[in-house]
């Protein structure tokens, strides 16, 4: 048997523990009882070393040594390639590190669905101080050229740096602030509450259901359940779980929250099942991850195209819904400065995530204390915004993210929105998806992405992908030019 | 450290495994989409291959020699004997057999599931036919002084014989039956339809928390979802999941399911949480965890003090309730003959479950065939019952059992109804109990259920579990004598 051939069946066998812990993750967010924290952050921790032994073992290393010399296809090659890269970062970490890790952000995360629920961030702080020492700590162990944000970054975005996103962020800055007071002003004319009114859970449930499965989420495979922080996990091959939350008095919360996680859903669903658990059969960054949600919510769910195929359907079930289809599309796109990164419109959600890039990357320069982070948050959200948050749950609380440990994390959101707006545009240059997305047909828009974009898993890097897919290297231009079509396109 | 405390060690690290284990069959039987179960069947042989390795291994029966020699508190002692016990079993059984016994369960559940929605035994029947087959060959290989039956009830209940089980049957019969004759009879003034009315879901949810919650089921650490088939299972020391399934039509059904399941659930919840993984905070079978359930479904649920107190309670629920507190008592407790076991009255209940035994002992001994048990089954059930089921999903294919391999697991039913019969009798022998619990407070019964039952663990066997908790081994008479007072009390 090749070497190839056994490091895929030790990978089968660390997919098997890490697809264990992601539905003992699932449930933790989703039905777990409170008591169970302890126990679950045990059971969790000690899965985590398996698979991470197993990775780490000299077993896998020495069959990585060796399959490194065998003659592979393109995938086999992709895949030693993908091994060698993420050996070389966890083989740095010890054994206990990572099961510290594990541990204390899953107390932290219950710490901060306590602290956010109570607006109290003492409370919060010490977990959040022991995870940053930990970041610090894999940091250091994994090394980087330029500042310790790099190490991170590259976990999530691979070959990124904290420079390049600076530079990409003070571009787009004077840009995005200018677009975004100009469409705050605009929106103005916009009731706020024009689409308030009492919409059961049940009956969002059902239209929320009836859209993802119309854009071609699988059921068969995959459900949506409710949690306080959405999100979206692959159990298995043939198991994506959605998770969203709901506000009665707003039936499109829920909605768009259900469409971008069924755009992280459908590109997991789409990934080659056969490779499951192989890199090639994984997703590549969570910049292409969040290119596929922000592609679904945002230039498929807040276009015109949409709104004429689903508004009657939406009236029927909440027939006290009264709005027309350009009403309805106002409503959905109305741009305000706002403290909630997951509420907030296109207009004014990167200057969210350039707030949170800068106060993670001044935590791990130690160029701020924890105990500081509310007061640097008010102040910096006052200049971005011209707003201040009145307390810490609709500020520096209001995200999951560090909770989990997840530090150089936000940029990919940004990059996500690059991202989707060239994959939209690329896709609409051929003639049958920009009919079809006009009338709000997307199978044909599924398979282009399907084709383009899941099928690679991460054979491609992200900067390679994206060329392949649509001919160049990301660039913010697409999206800037969305932003415009969409905020000052003719009334 | 002592072989002893290291025995501890590794049994916390099977204990990890196996109650991940639960959590994904809890998942599996609740939430899981359908397209997932081949690779949730993967999973779960893995980690059931992983935690018998553990429990099988050198290490383990190495450490277990030791230990018996060391000096040890009765706690030690009882937790070494019963790792003896359990470890003759299986190490007898082969890693595979485990393995293909996990996966080859794990299909046929699904299989089982669909096959009754069917009413389609055909399709089930190949299932049975290989779980049939790994039952006998553990049997074999367990072995036995009387029949294969034996071995099998000596998982679930230490120590007891089918001998000793058909004599015990061959007594209760005749009495259960001129019993069951005369109550049914007696029942044909109580109206089938008395209750039936609409009972939305979320409505019997609202009753059933409220009632579990109040005879003390902790909810902090334990929660009720909806399945096809009802269980209850411990996902950790403070994670205790029961399940049920709703009629829109008759709310009794959800909320005596939901009574029976938090009786199973508290009787966890009561086992001590320190000894968590050790045989000294584990139940001791199943005779004595079906008196918990039946004891809180039975003698508290079916009682005219709990509904003294709760149907004011249902009848706010549920407006359109309309029966007298005797009404209610008369209609919750109405004999009849019926198809489906768990939906059978006490009188007639334990008919049920002399049939099954019957046909499993059959079965095993190779005095029937696989593809004759419907036919077997209808012309028993006419035998007991003076009926014929109408098809299989109401005949052979209503249970779950033999799907999850659970042979020579139903007498333990019939066991369970007459401990709890006792143990209730025992517990009201106490004035304190008495007036409390006829004034529906169920505070001081659970409390004695704790002290005298749940604390125990398995330090105890089921006969001196029993013995002690009561002052005699379990006696069918007090079974008898508390359905002779429920169907011919004075009206």
């Amino acid at each position: 048997m090749s070497a190839y051939t056994q490091l895929c069946q030790l990978a089968d066998e660390i997919t098997l523990l890490e697809s264990t812990s992601a539905t003992l993750g699932w449930d933790q967010e989703t039905y777990m009882p409170e008591a169970a924290l302890d126990y679950r952050a045990k059971q969790l921790g000690y899965l985590s070393g398996k698979s991470f032994a197993l990775f780490t073992s000299k077993k896998f290393r020495l069959l990585l040594d060796q399959a490194e010399g065998e003659e592979l296809s393109a995938t086999g090659k992709a895949n030693v390639r993908e091994w060698r890269r993420q050996i070389n970062r966890a083989t740095k970490l010890s054994r206990k590190l990572v099961e510290d890790f594990s541990q204390v952000t899953t107390h932290a995360k219950a710490a901060w669905a306590e602290a956010r629920k109570q607006s109290d961030f003492k409370t919060f702080a010490p977990h959040l101080e022991k995870i940053l020492k930990l970041t610090r700590r894999k940091a250091d162990l994994w090394g980087y050229a330029g500042e310790p944000y790099d190490a991170l970054l590259d976990e999530y975005e691979p070959a990124a740096t904290a420079a390049e996103i600076s530079t990409l962020f003070d571009t787009l800055r004077p840009q995005l602030s200018a677009l975004a007071k100009e469409a705050v002003a605009r929106s103005a004319a916009v009731s706020a509450t024009l689409l308030e009114g009492d919409y059961p859970i049940a009956l969002q449930q059902q239209l929320n259901r009836e859209v993802a499965a119309s854009i071609g989420f699988d059921f068969d495979g995959g459900r949506i359940d409710t949690t306080a922080h959405p999100f979206c996990t692959r159990l298995g091959p043939k198991d994506q779980r959605l998770t969203t939350r709901y506000d009665e008095r707003d039936f499109t919360s829920s909605l768009f929250g259900v469409l971008h996680e069924a755009g992280h859903g459908m590109y997991e669903q789409g990934l080659p099942a056969d490779d499951y658990g192989l890199p090639s059969g994984t997703s590549v960054s969570l910049g292409i991850h969040e290119s596929q949600s922000r592609l679904w919510e945002n230039h498929v769910g807040r276009s015109q195209a949409f709104w004429e195929k689903w508004l009657p359907r939406a009236k029927e079930i909440f027939p006290a819904l009264h709005v027309s289809v350009d009403e309805m599309v106002a409503a959905v796109n109305r741009a305000e400065y706002s403290f909630i990164r997951v509420e907030a419109d296109e207009a004014t959600y990167d200057m969210h995530i350039m707030l949170r890039f800068k106060i993670e990357r001044l935590l791990l320069n130690r160029e701020l204390k924890v105990k500081d982070v509310p007061q640097v948050w008010k102040a910096e959200f006052q200049d971005l915004f011209g707003l201040t948050p009145p307390d810490d749950a609709r500020g520096c609380l209001q995200d999951i993210h560090w909770s989990m440990g997840g530090m150089g994390y936000f940029p990919t959101y940004t990059l996500g929105n690059l991202n989707a707006a060239q994959l939209f545009h690329a896709a609409r240059e051929e003639a049958t998806i920009r009919h079809d997305t006009d009338h709000a047909n997307y199978a044909s828009l599924l398979a282009w992405l399907q084709t383009r974009v899941h099928a690679h898993g991460s054979q491609l890097s992200p900067r390679e992908l994206m060329a392949v897919a649509t001919g160049e290297p990301t660039d913010a231009k697409w999206h800037l030019a969305h932003l415009r079509a969409r905020f000052f396109r003719p009334v």
